[in-house]
């Protein structure tokens, strides 16, 4: 299956094929000097795949875990590619998940005030999410994202055949943002996922929907001045709940913290019911370990903070999400709502 | 006077007038938290009129020189506007000369993935050339401009009062550029540079006229794609030039730098003829101390090489620059000819 993302000069093609990284010179040009970036949870035989079909790669593999999305790591790939004598019309690939793609993204941005750059997503989280759309970023401290760019990749290549490699949580954790999908803006793809037959057996559909939902979504609105907010569905007390349990005994995925997050963004007890029901069917925790205020502290700093007020997605009817201003008190008992099952 | 730079969402005004720093919160919104970053070469009187016309302002003042314009400092900003809590709807404003423009501006285009920004150059430089067009970068190393982004600010203002606290050296470094202009794009300009009136007296329209002819050259090609690379004209051999004097007893300045890199490539006698007989009247040196090894060292990591190939500027008749590619070699012998009056 193939999508064609239509961003005029800026447009791009996204394949959902099993069998397709070790096809992706047939895609685009990698005749010229790549920059792979990976971390050491991603089998080595997807980045050889890859480093096979460029004409001159090289591989920068980082520790995985949200801490590699650092300033420090992104420096360095920029030293690395300087060092290499890397030029304007070379390139930069990703290969893994959501942090690698955001961390080599920022970095072709960046480097000579941008380069063309490749995502080949390996996780649930990021064939579904992050490979599309351009946001690229990286952390400042512990404030996620607070320094990046939006920068479109010249091609996205999600191959399910590499999702075989990934561990049973990590596949449900990116479930969480298809579920996301399918509460603002797909009750058909909602339906998929609370049908008897297997997720897993569905796979190529659910990656599908969810990729051709986001995708008008960015056409419409591509540097997140209204409708792309929705795609935010979860993520202020997700994030939230992420930064804080991330130094607790029991570290939160971010796909478990969106899936929490939404919980009280859902205005109906009978589309929380089936929200729950499917998070269950994922294996999704239902509780955390943080306790409200240190999430609230994380919120504070908040990229869609202004004044009192914080602009949150919400929903009612499934597959119509919408933007709301709440005042900050009122996220605050929002917060307590996100632990279903109690600290 | 004022220029409209037309580049559909992202269009702005660039007023040229006496007196207009204080008057800037006339022309655009200051009703919200500003950065202002500037350096402490930097006359406190500027700083203090745009402090005064926002609604929350904090200042944050660097060293003078390029050293400034580092990873470091870069970092600094975004840390110190993450600490006070800035949001998407907050601005940075530059006031100073180019080294704070692209600091100031390459923190805009990153933080939270983009903010506003503002341009109040105060140096002939930067009111010539460096605040308008987008181009911000900080330096990685030795390697200028490396690290950036093409993010427009909302509003240009030169105000040419500023440039009464200018030191001869800078007032004339920075007409290096309208000559620059003059040679590639505006034999009018050329003349006028070339008239007996003082440059001095005649300084709003070189601004004006240089303005113009930028701006539409970054109309027609913003992301330098090509024609706007004419606009790096003398700056391949000028930043090899920069580079190499940076650490001698006599370093040279950008302006003075890029004059001497155009003379090579100027392809007629005639016309070097009447290009030396201008820097001769801006009192910009005509020789330097570096060696041609130094130069080309640096060179080779220039953003226009490409294989064996590096694309320079040329000029044969005033006002019509060209592109050409040249083998390495041949750039060679010309940063030779680069220091007219030898080592």
């Amino acid at each position: 299956m193939k999508l064609r993302m239509e961003l005029g000069e800026r447009s791009y093609d996204i394949i959902v094929k099993r069998g397709s990284l070790s096809k992706a010179s047939q895609l685009a040009n990698f005749n010229r000097k790549v920059m792979i970036i990976s971390d050491n949870g991603v089998p080595e035989q997807y980045i050889k795949a890859l480093h096979e079909q460029c004409a001159e790669a090289y591989t920068m593999v980082f520790e995985q875990g949200e801490a590699t999305k650092s300033m420090d790591n992104w420096q360095k790939i920029l030293t690395r590619m300087m060092e290499l004598s890397f030029g304007r019309g070379d390139a930069v690939a990703a290969v893994g998940g959501g942090v690698v793609g955001d961390l080599a993204g920022f970095a072709a941005a960046s480097y000579m005030r941008g380069v063309d750059y490749f995502q080949f997503p390996t996780t649930t989280l990021s064939q579904i999410d992050s490979s599309i759309g351009g946001k690229v970023a990286v952390n400042l401290g512990h404030t996620k994202n607070i320094v990046g760019a939006f920068h479109q990749p010249k091609l996205v290549v999600a191959d399910p055949d590499t999702l075989k490699t990934l561990s049973p949580r990590h596949y449900s954790n990116g479930l969480a943002e298809a579920l996301k999908t399918g509460l603002i803006g797909s009750s058909a793809l909602l339906d998929l996922m609370e049908d008897e037959t297997s997720i897993d057996e569905n796979i190529e559909q659910v990656l599908y929907y969810s990729l051709r939902y986001k995708k008008g979504v960015v056409e419409r609105d591509e540097k997140e001045q209204g409708e792309r907010k929705l795609l935010n569905f979860g993520h202020t007390i997700g994030h939230g709940i992420e930064a804080a349990t991330a130094e607790s005994s029991e570290p939160l995925l971010h796909g478990e913290c969106v899936a929490l997050g939404m919980l009280p963004m859902i205005e109906t007890r009978m589309l929380q019911r089936r929200t729950i029901s499917i998070m269950k069917k994922l294996n999704l925790p239902l509780s955390y370990k943080a306790d409200p205020d240190t999430i609230m502290s994380y919120i504070k700093s908040d990229k869609k903070r202004h004044g009192g007020l914080i602009t949150v997605v919400k929903v009612k009817t499934p597959g119509l999400g919408y933007l709301e201003d709440v005042p900050m008190q009122e996220l605050e008992l929002m917060v307590a709502g996100s632990n279903k099952e109690g600290v």
